[in-house]
C-alpha cells in the first residue's frame, strides 16, 4: 500500500493492515500515525523484534496509537514450512511493550493442516488475537488456498479454542 | 560425546542425549544405533526438519528405534532470544515421523519468564513431552541459570500444563 | 521513500536509490517505472535473488528499464559484520539478467577496514560497480562514520582497484 | 569421522579434514588436538566466526596448532546456491587470528559455472587457497558433480587466478 492511498482507505475500512513487505516503509508509516483508524502492523520477513517494534512507533510518535502488532513468521533456512512461526515473539513483546499482538498462523505455515495446531499454540502463548484465512472452497482460491481452512474446519477449530482459552485463564469473545 | 565413551554410558545412564552440535556426527549415530538404550537426539542448530529425521534414521538403520526427538529452538537472525522455538517442527514431525518429538523451551528461549508460555504453547501444539531446566539456585548455577526454573516455579508450571493438557485432550502422566 | 515524493526527486536527483526496506514497496516501484531517471534498487534484508529481480521488474513492466541492481548484504545469524555480503548473488545475477550489479561493501560489513578488501572481492567477481562511502571525518560522520572511508584511503583503494580490474580483463572509467 | 578413527589416518594421510557437520565434535577436536597432523577445520553450517576460531581453539589448547580454516559457505534462506559464500569472514579471520584460512568455492556455491567467479574472490579477498573441485567426468561423478569442474576448466582456471593474485600482490605457487 501507498502513502497516495490511505484516504480512500479511511472511508471504507474498519481497520488498515501493512504488510510485512512494508514494516519499514517509514514513509507509510508516518502517514498512518496521522489518522485515527487502527493499524494492523504485520512483523517483516527478517525483521527483529525490536524493529518491529521501533515501526510501531514510527505510527504512535506521530499521534496513532491505535496499533495491533501481528506475528506471522520469519524467514529462516527451513523450507518445509513457508516461515517459521516464532512465538517466543509474542511472549517478548507481552514484556516490552503494551500492545496487542496476534498470530497469522496461515502465512506462518503455509500449510492447511497445520493451522489448528499452531492457533492453539498462539492462544497458550498468550496471543491476543488470531487471523486465519478461511475459504468456502480453497482448492479453487485465487491465492493462498493450500493454508486455507473450509468453514468447517474453522468452526471445529474455534470450538477447541474456546475450550483451551478457558484452561489458560482467558475468554475467547 | 564421543563414540569412545558409549559402553560408560550404557552401564550407568537410562537414556543417552546427543547434543545439537553431534546432531550429525554420522560415526556416533551409527554407534548408537548398535545399543538398546533410548536416544534422546536434539536438532541440529540449523538443521532442517529433514536432515533432523535423516539423522534418526542413521540410528534406526543400525539396529536401536528407541529414538526420541528434541526441538530445542533454531539460529535465527533473532537475537533477543538464544535461539528461536520452531513449534510447527512439531507438528511436521508429528505427520511425517513415527517417533515421539519433545520440547526444549529452556535452551530455545534462553530467558526464565519465557519458559512457562512456551512450554504452554508445546503442549498445545502437539508435544510428547517437555525438557525444563530447574535448579534449587539459579543465580549461582554452573552454566545456563538465565533459563532455570526454581523449583517453586516449575510446580506451579507443572500443575498449569495439567489443566492445559485436558483441554487439548490429552493426560500428563 | 514514498512515491509522494518522487516529483521533487525526478527534478533534481541524477539517480533515485530505493533502499533495502522498500525493495518490495510494490507501491513505489510502480510509481518509478512511469519515470524516466535511472533506479538503483538495492536488495532487500532477506529478499532472495528471485525477489530482487522480480522486485526490477515492477520497475521495468511500468516502462522504465533503466534499472541498476545493488547487493548490499542479506540477514543471517553473524553478528561480526553488520549483515553477511553474498557476492554468488552477483555471479547469479550475471547470468539470470542483463541488468548491471554493483554492489555496497560498506553496508555490507559495516566496518571500515574490511572494505578494501570485499572492494576487490566485488571487482573480481564480476560487480558492475561499487558504492563506498566516503567522508572527510568519519569519526564526526552523523551516521555510519564505522563503515567510512578517508579520501586518503579512498584514493589508496581505486589505485588498487585499477590494477586488478585489468588484471581479470576489465577497466575501471 | 570419529575419534576411533583418528589412528588409521595419522598413518595414511598427509591432512585430515573435519567436516562442517562436525565442527562441534569436541570430543573429536580433543583428540586431533593430541596428533602431529595439520587439520582442515570447516566451517559449521550455521557457526559463527567465533564459534569456528573457538573450535581451532580445541585443537590447538590440546597441542597441534597445524591448523587450517576453511570457508565453504553458510546457511541462508537463499536457495538459489546451495549456500551463502561468507568472503567476508575471511577478512575477518585474516584480522582476529594467526591461522591461514581457505575458501571452498564448490561446496559454497553448488554450481560449477560460479566456482571460477568466486575462486578469484577469494583470492582477491585475501584466502591462503582454494579448494576446488575436479573431476575428468563431472556428470557421472559419483557426488557433487554438479559443482565440479573439469581439468580443462580447472587448468583456465588457475592460470586466471596466478594473473589476479600477483595484481593484488600475491603469488601462487
Amino acid at each position: 500500500m501507498s502513502a497516495d492511498y490511505i484516504d480512500q482507505f479511511v472511508e471504507c475500512a474498519d481497520i488498515i493492515q501493512v504488510g510485512a513487505r512494508n514494516m519499514q516503509n517509514y514513509a507509510l508509516l508516518k502517514e498512518l500515525g496521522k489518522i485515527h483508524k487502527p493499524i494492523l502492523l504485520k512483523r517483516g520477513l527478517s525483521a527483529t523484534i525490536e524493529e518491529f517494534l521501533l515501526s510501531a512507533e514510527y505510527i504512535m510518535a506521530n499521534g496513532n496509537n491505535k496499533v495491533i502488532l501481528c506475528e506471522r513468521g520469519i524467514r529462516t533456512f527451513e523450507t518445509y514450512t513457508r516461515n517459521t512461526l516464532d512465538l517466543s515473539a509474542v511472549v517478548a513483546i507481552k514484556r516490552l511493550s503494551h500492545l496487542p499482538i496476534i498470530v497469522d498462523p496461515s502465512h506462518a505455515c503455509g500449510r492447511d493442516w497445520m493451522v489448528s495446531s499452531l492457533s492453539k499454540a498462539a492462544i497458550a502463548v498468550g496471543a491476543d488475537g488470531l487471523i486465519i484465512e478461511v475459504c468456502e472452497d480453497p482448492e479453487n482460491a485465487v491465492s493462498d488456498g493450500k493454508q486455507t481452512l473450509t468453514p468447517f474446519c474453522y468452526k471445529k477449530l474455534v470450538k477447541e479454542l474456546r475450550v483451551l482459552a478457558k484452561a489458560v485463564g482467558r475468554d475467547i469473545a
